[in-house]
């Protein structure tokens, strides 16, 4: 699941990423389209007539393939949080010191912002839309995702290898500067494998002083 | 203008401190019921008979004190943008080390995005609403403010006392550290004086390795 070093996904290549099960294009086509109007208008600004027309179809087409504008809102916001977490926990597996974990996290978790920015943006932005089930189904994976975050620091600092003022503030520090990549992101501004690299060493630093 | 180490500011009270032009108390209630509009629905998803109603007045009172919605948004954006740029400013302006400036400008960029976070939330999050005119004009603020953080972080490559792999990057990773905490921040989640100092903290280990 980690992004390899690729450069930034389109819309429609960040929904067959992130939707394998969805193999219908006329489906795919009205998720990518949603989250072009959510990233676009926000969701409270985007209507289905929206999503449908920007997907090249009838007004109605939306309910052939979800009952509500915030189901398509959910599943992205669902794909995406789990995605990135499954990515980070695949990113340290192989490795044992702290440095070198908290390395290989800090590179998947931007990359995964830069590729997928588009979707990341809806995803991060827009949660306050979700229906309130929908949004404690998330809000588990988001402090799953922290938690996992903060051990690694924890990790770090019980071994000696790791100072901070506070493990909390650091794990905030770390999510945020990945997390905040989906708002400036745009291709060309950056490149999404070298910016991975310079957090990478850049957070590395911020905790070993190295 | 750099805020004190004071708790978050309510709404009404950001209002005051960042509009102290403003006299009028309906307009800052108008001022305080569009932020919060804006923060909980999107631009988009907020119409003017909202942002009057949430002020308790009648549909139409907007139009008494502005001329169109995007000109509450484009004021709010322009104070938040300048106020933070005059902050940073003065934060730095007392001393010379790179690290004490670049520690100063970190506490005071996290305590703006703290105190004021409803308002940076929409400064920051509804810059596309804008006009193409006033988003111009907000931009001229932005990119002033990136350089003046590259510029601050180049000064202590020069003189041998920051090591990172890109003054860009890192400027980008400083930069987000500070903004993404209107996205995350509430009233009673962090302190915000903590918080900056921490923050102040970790930029500086982030360039300096210690």
């Amino acid at each position: 699941m980690t992004p390899g070093p690729a450069p930034a996904a389109s819309l429609d290549e960040s929904v067959a990423a992130l939707f394998p099960d969805v193999t219908s294009d006329v489906a795919r086509r009205l998720i990518a389209s949603a989250v072009d109007c959510f990233a676009t208008r926000g969701y409270h600004g985007t209507t289905t007539r929206d999503i449908s027309e920007g997907a090249g179809l009838s007004p109605a087409a939306l309910y052939v393939h979800f009952s509500t504008k915030e189901q398509v809102l959910f599943q992205c916001s669902l794909v995406g949080h789990q995605g990135v977490l499954t990515a980070i926990r695949a990113a340290v597996s192989e490795h044992t010191a702290p440095a070198d974990r908290l390395r290989e996290l800090v590179r998947a978790f931007t990359l995964w912002h830069a590729r997928y920015h588009t979707m990341c943006r809806v995803a991060q932005y827009e949660l306050s839309a979700l229906t309130p089930e929908h949004h404690e189904t998330v809000a588990v994976i988001r402090r799953d995702t922290e938690r996992f975050v903060r051990e690694e620091i924890q990790r770090g600092v019980d071994s000696g290898d790791f100072v901070v003022p506070e493990v909390s503030s650091a794990a905030l520090a770390i999510l945020s500067m990945g997390i905040d990549v989906a708002r400036w992101f745009q291709p060309g501004r950056a490149d999404p494998a070298t910016l991975a690299d310079h957090y990478a060493a850049l957070a590395t630093a911020m905790v070993t002083g190295t």
